[in-house]
């Protein structure tokens, strides 16, 4: 089978692999579309002796169940499926408390990053893909195509907002910055799943337009003058929320500059951007704000976000590309030239 | 009436002051006890040219009602009671909600601090103190030199601990850093109203050998044994929560080195201690961990600590100083030599 | 100035009754509107010897600040504003905890209803009502008239809601019975701020017709084939949680018979349907269901349904009288022929 | 082995029965200790014709690892291990929240109660058990004659107070009612988890006693002046939270009339009392009090029980039998001569 494998420092290229036996406890998915990440970016970008090199990329992934392993009970071929983005033990502590995105087995202490398709794992970017029974959600009717997203880029932000989804009140004010492939999908939970006003910040002005098509109460540049702005919109307090999909250093500034007391932040995008955060007053932030990078989602996201999307109360905007036009995927993504996300079809 | 009164740079003086004046709405109280706290000694460093220069002090306030204005109703002369840490507007948004200590009147965006007795306002260290009658909770029985440090010394640690007491389940681990005058009454309330494993911190083997009479299942020295420790007693994942009443730099770097994945962090001391937060892995932070800057509490957490002083189960260690003896009560404490909290007593 | 009054058993007559003098913490507000509330009717119901004969009715009141007591700030003469539902005190120990609907002082044990204008206090069908600075929320530039019923028909279901966040996840379905006054507010405020699926049911093929417009996932009748379709629409399982804001006999059966278990049923309607509740197995109703009735809201609940309102997420379906024509809109409402809310206009 | 079996009407022997064989996915568990319920009297009174009859009676079970099927990792033979109440799926919804008393393949809609051991499953009173290893906790050095009770009489009491915890503040009043095999070990959760004031009530002095003795704040009897003190103790406002590990009707009828407005009831005792639960005012329940009957716990519950018990902070007041005398214990059981938790010991 076709297999998108990181060959090298920044280089996939799609490699022909054995399609994998599965064990008893396994189903062997045809993979019915895979998405591109900017994680994926970042993985190919670990040089030529990375661990990961050789191995098929893909941790957004969706398509029917093909075969059975022996044990396997509660799904039939033909399913339509989903695959969890943190193949989960679904035995620790943490798993048992409905917080399997930190569970203790995949995600130990002092990991970059848990266990997932793609990540330490055979990921989905590949004719077939063999994942445990356990790994997988069921989508109904959904295509596998605009499904496949859900996994990171719908749950991520599903993730990010429930942990502070107390304070999205109705007269509660949520600054999202950047609207990108998490980012746009942010703003729709947003406004599906919750009633406090949203302003959504971006540098690129068609993605402001989309933002204000899809919820956002007020869509403005991520520039020199967004705090001013947003402190004037929210009566000089600052925001309620302040939800960073981007990290670079400017828009860390920003999240800093207008969280208001009490307040929370939630930092999901990976641009590195810092701030120092001082044990007593100082840095510009002020007393009680409440900080989290958040990471991925649990199973109960997972449900939410394929129930939102089954509705249609929420979307991805997919760029197709064939499978064999994966590399091509890659440089339009590293470039910027996507609008939503990209998903490769086997 | 005698008033203890900030003179120049780290100087106190007990200066003669007129009894004030009460509004409709306030109360007169005749001051039983007030807490000297570290913060007494942070205010006096403001040099001589601090707007403070001149103000009584004195923010941890209990005694008795000596008169009433027109308008008040619900107390009684001979009224045992204690002020609020902040002096909330009671009519905001964030009041309404029980956010008190983010009211948006007393504690503005960019003020160094709310407004509260002896900050901003006339403290308590002196005879006599004006205050709103909506600004006293009542005390019953409780003495007022033991009760007059709830209002910080337990009050603050309480409403730590409940941002984030849903963490704190019987099969947790707290790591407490610090036992001085909140430090040992955050170990006090975390014995009395969780069920958490907590393992006590403090360079003082005087105040471990006290934290191992007074709830903690383990003390130890904060050394730089100290991380290897609480990792090897987790079981290497690391502790659920961590609250750290120092906030120097070793006591920042331990915290940030023993919370677990998805745990949580809450800084209370002012110590000034740093670490860079940044957008994406790295800093040595784990994913998922959620980290506030406390600051004092709200009216319902006050309720909470003045029940649990009434039950007996919670009890300031007081050390004694006649108001005459606030000069050598903040030398002392400045010393390090009070154990728990000093008290002036009018 | 005129004044809707119950006069005897179900009547009301328009009196003239001088204009209220304020009170220093007062405000005189000019009403703008007055919403007509199945509970008016049942007070009228109250017989010729109710303590509330000679009262002004009116407890959903929304109008202009017409003149200032002496101590009031905060407001100026012209301002828009909304009066609380229920007169909470402010100081109690719920009050401070954000629970003011459950106020000590207002709404004490045993008592029938807490404080309300309209309800032992003046009400609000009149030109003027005289009330605290406290319990005033500002309106900004809505209207009166389709603000007034904000304070009940949008506040108590918000309440009710607000109660059961926690389990309106995305993937849940949430069970909606009557969408008269305070239920088509309830569904406008299912759809702005949670994501949960909406199974929305009326014995009126017109409200149906409503429920699909504005945001219901299925509009049903609310008959006796109800109950099995839900159970059919849930897999079997049954919905997390059912709002009745009806409660007569049918809709209390419906509620039982369509929860599932560990999901959550909130009576809100007050039809006086029954159920035996057993200590036990039994009575129909599964292991874990979660029960409240609940009654009015919070300021909090408050400032969420004025900015929801603000924002155009929700709005009422008025039905405008003149004040003079009270009696004709009580009857009409007596009668079922009021779709939304009726309100009068003096 | 032997294994106390269900054989008609009232009546339980020891009979001989094979050695279970384990599949691939399961432990077998040499028992050490097996509680008796309330619940086994409950099942055992069934009839001659319950679908029961002949099964192996026993759901709070602990022991040693003895033989591991094939599949199984994570255990050794000799780890000592309690069994889950509910053999919950571990893959459907509920279980995924963390809500897995509550799991849809094993507790559906109109199940009577959930699969457990002893309860549609073979049960612990027996030489050894085969379970599923999913379904174990480690218990480390606790004995499994103190620890088998945990899996009930303290779990359940432990979900109960779980669901109403935030209400359990320092200044909340919690009035538990019975104090027998689940309520003597929820005195001991509520003073090791909370700082509540908790009244405790039975209708027997010794328990009384206990009750002084481990926790409770006040203990009083259950009789026709509880009410009136309890009321009495509160300002006349009324209990927060209620716990009625009865259930009988003097219980639920005391419950009912203590509880505040706002306030919470947990029922957990079987006892078959009723109350006529009205949409609408009436029946003697304040608005806004929140009911649920709890069953079981989830398995982060039993963490925390076990952790506790670890933690020496609860223990379970055991009575000791012979496992060939477990007819003489279900009489003395049935005749209320238990104090504390029968169990068995093979």
């Amino acid at each position: 089978m076709r297999a998108v494998t990181y060959v090298r420092n920044n280089t996939v290229e799609v490699h022909d692999k054995p399609v994998p036996e599965i064990a008893p406890d396994e189903v062997l998915l045809r993979v019915g579309g895979a998405g591109v990440c900017h994680s994926d970016i970042s993985i190919i970008a670990g040089g030529d002796d990375s661990p990961l090199v050789g191995s098929t990329l893909g941790h957004e992934v969706a398509g029917y169940v093909h075969a059975l392993g022996a044990d396997v009970s509660g799904w039939e071929v033909g399913d339509g499926a989903i695959v969890s983005l943190i193949l989960s033990c679904g035995r620790c502590r943490e798993c048992l408390a409905g917080r399997d995105n930190q569970c203790e087995v995949v995600a130990p202490r002092g990991s970059l990053a848990p266990l997932s398709p793609g990540i330490g794992s055979p990921g989905g970017m590949a004719d077939f893909l063999a994942v445990k029974a356990h790994h997988l959600d069921p989508i109904g009717d959904l295509d596998p195509v605009t499904a496949a997203p859900l996994a990171d880029a719908a749950l991520t932000p599903m993730h990010a907002i429930n942990t502070v989804r107390n304070r999205m009140t109705g007269d509660a004010t949520v600054v999202l910055i950047g609207l990108g492939g998490l980012g746009h999908m942010a703003l729709q939970i947003l406004a599906a799943t919750t009633g406090a006003r949203v302003i959504a910040l971006d540098t690129d002005p068609n993605k402001l337009a989309f933002a204000r098509e899809h919820g956002a109460d007020l869509a403005i540049p991520s520039d020199g003058d967004a705090a001013a702005r947003i402190l004037s919109e929210t009566g000089g307090v600052g925001a309620d929320v302040v939800l960073d999909f981007v990290g670079v250093q400017p828009t860390v500034n920003l999240a800093v500059a207008v969280v208001r007391g009490g307040g929370a932040i939630r930092f999901v995008g990976l641009g590195g951007g810092t701030f120092e955060y001082r044990a007593g007053a100082g840095a510009g932030l002020p007393w009680g704000v409440n900080i989290e990078r958040a990471y991925g989602g649990t199973r109960s996201d997972m449900r939410e976000v394929v129930a939102l999307a089954q509705a249609g109360k929420i979307s991805v905007e997919v760029v197709r590309y064939s499978l064999d036009d994966a590399p091509q995927a890659f440089d339009d993504l590293h470039h910027g030239k996507i609008a939503g996300r990209a998903v490769l079809i086997p």
